[in-house]
């Protein structure tokens, strides 16, 4: 240990550490073996730069998606006990609770930004708790990925067909002149109607993409309850409490 | 691509990236027209001090506004596309939250906000992502706009009646002297009370406004609920966890 | 409105769009009343200073407690149309969540702290929405001010008792030397018994404070029913879901 | 007071307000004993390097552990009284939250990180109000300490096994040289099946791991149903609603 600290105490401690953890239960005493599995164990392959790195940050992302809570939590060891920027592991937890949950659960997203400013706050090792409990949070969690796609669809008739017109009914109409081109005419204020929702099936895409989907209502939990609220709502039979309107008793049911 | 890219290589391999981006599935070759589409598709007509982009603005607002999650996606991706800042973006999230979802669903707020330090903290391309759940979010959930009324209902009566006098029951008597001049006094402490509530109907307004009404309670959600759990309490019909008082039931229907 | 703007044209602007702001509907002639009240409306008796600021920000506060949304709205409006600093107001509503609404709706401490970073981050005229919200779910909200009365009681018996010892059984014995003297003997991990929690009554006060109680069991939403929960556990008639364990079923009712 | 301030006013000024606090009710006279408990309160036995610091932190911990409010805030008051730092006593919190609240009341951490936030921002003396809230929250949840026992757990065969080959299926293909060496092959992506789930038990550990399990069901509140959830997602009788899928339900109880 003293050898292969080369005059670092710290890691000489570190590494004296690390053995004591690697003794299995009931024994007690520290085997050659043991001892040379901890001085092995900060020499992870990790090259932040490199390839390895990519592969177990993919691992990682996957293994959240893949609601596999063990592997999750084992690639998060992996990056974190080999030095990597507890930041840059937070950010990638961020990243996921957007495109993987997302509106499924939409406490996934404060939860992963919460988990993200403790570690900072917290720094290394506690740090390793909060992005544990994130990263199980958004394992086990009802997946979404309906904000990647969503924006995905939209982005290509963005990029198709350019700088559509923006609908006269949907301008802001701040001078007479713009009151005069018919800017903000035949806009209705949803808040006026009931439910908060305008009548019949309005659309504030530009003309030549009326009809146009982007959004897929997900299959689970609140965003599933979510769409089905509006749907209703939308056909006229959602008023007065209805059993159909009670999103708050479906979510985290799949539809 | 070369020549559009006017010697920035980031420019062309943007361009490059959005070509391959439009070829439809299916198809390996990228045709003439397609690379032109990517070359201008960067071109979006979009000047950010100019009308396009309070149009495009107001277009993405009164889109969640009309509970059109397409629409509200479609107008996101001009914005970001066409190199809209994401921190200009996320403000408008998340002053809509306050202003048109509200207490109809009090987890907006926080949805936004933490979709607003995301977008910040993962920066592009990946802001995309908690910007687009939180629009999906907004669109999606039930709307209020009781705050803007309400404090709108409220800041007229302070510029017409200017600086009414505090009521003497709701100062703080800090002083001897403030305590002959009857500050604080038939206050009530509130935790005191059955319920948490004093009874009767106490108004802490000037003498002159008492009566006014500035908040009216909106009908969808939390708000919904909480207002009708308080509603029973003052009029003594809900004590003794009566269902009327479970707002966490109710919260998500329509009254 | 030239002469009372004192050569400020910003000042000119605001008083013009106050007076639009007050003509009644319907009419669309500004009268030289409206005109002078909209003069008078920026000059709000308002010293930060002094003892009216402290009387209004009393004011504020007291209707919050009180439950009372539209004197809560109206006295936010006298502060932030004097010209209050929207970080002080924040400041105050913070306060407020912790004070008086508390775990009786533990959301709404995220929701104020959201309210804040929001109000902060857009800035004023814009602020006044997210702090209108807060303010309007504070009000609404079930009232507890256990945090404040739990600290208070503490806090007494900190002072006159003084530093009493802290009990081995909690102490940590990170030196053989304090393993000798029994530091943390007698210590037991919760999470390894039944429901989480160790049978029986121990207490970790030190032992001259032996039973006392600070933190009485508030009789509202979230908190009555933790406490419902927890009693339960210890008398060992809450495993195996029972109605009395659902937590989230009882939240929003009082006991 | 004059004599122990030695010359500092604001000491003075608060050893004179510990006096009127200590009087107690009833009785207008502040007694010579009185002044003197006041005038040693600010004397707490607390040197922040020293070993009483360390005890009465571990003190609050392991009464926020063992669901004991009371003890909890007698030791948050002996840190605050005695001049502990806010951000110090906030960082606490937020592990705690984490470590021993962890998916079993998924709320804890934003509430914790809310906490923190909301007392850095106000400063002393309210902010004792937020970390009461946060430590009385903490010590009512709950309690699951998955967190840290799966991470523990996953650190040991992290640091056993050393730098284990990424499984082929899930590394990023992101040239040509790496899908000719299979990256990627065989990857399923779990949002394009039913459930959100890939059917049967894939593991995304390393090969010589397969099988290893780090993260053990918590067997109470949210964790729990969310691993309900997942279990009968994988054995296929959790679709089309039934009652074993809502999560929000049971969500509070223990199983």
């Amino acid at each position: 240990m003293a050898h292969t600290a080369q005059g670092d105490a710290r890691r000489a401690l570190g590494s004296l550490e690390l053995a004591v953890d690697l003794v299995p239960e009931g024994e007690t005493r520290l085997s050659r073996e043991i001892a040379q599995q901890a001085v092995g164990g900060r020499a992870l392959r990790y090259d932040k730069a490199g390839e390895e790195h990519y592969n177990v940050v993919s691992a990682f992302i996957k293994s959240m998606r893949a609601s596999d809570a063990d592997a999750a939590v084992y690639w998060l060891a992996r990056m974190l006990e080999a030095g990597e920027d507890v930041d840059f592991v937070a950010r990638r937890i961020v990243i996921f609770a957007a495109e993987d949950v997302g509106n499924a659960e939409p406490q996934a997203l404060p939860v992963a930004v919460a988990a993200s400013q403790a570690a900072h706050q917290i720094g290394m090792p506690e740090a390793v708790l909060p992005l544990t409990q994130a990263a199980l949070f958004l394992a086990l969690a009802p997946k979404s990925n309906t904000a990647l796609t969503a924006y995905a669809n939209a982005r290509k008739d963005v990029l198709r067909a350019g700088s559509l017109e923006v609908p006269l009914a949907v301008r802001n109409a701040v001078t007479p002149l713009m009151r005069e081109a018919q800017y903000g005419v035949g806009y209705k204020y949803p808040h006026d109607f009931e439910g908060g929702v305008v009548p019949g099936n309005e659309s504030y895409l530009p003309e030549a993409l009326r009809g146009q989907r982007y959004a897929h209502p997900g299959p689970r939990g609140w965003e599933a309850a979510a769409w089905a609220r509006l749907q209703q709502l939308r056909e006229g039979t959602g008023e007065g409490g209805e059993p159909g309107l009670r999103a708050s008793e479906r979510w985290g049911g799949e539809r």
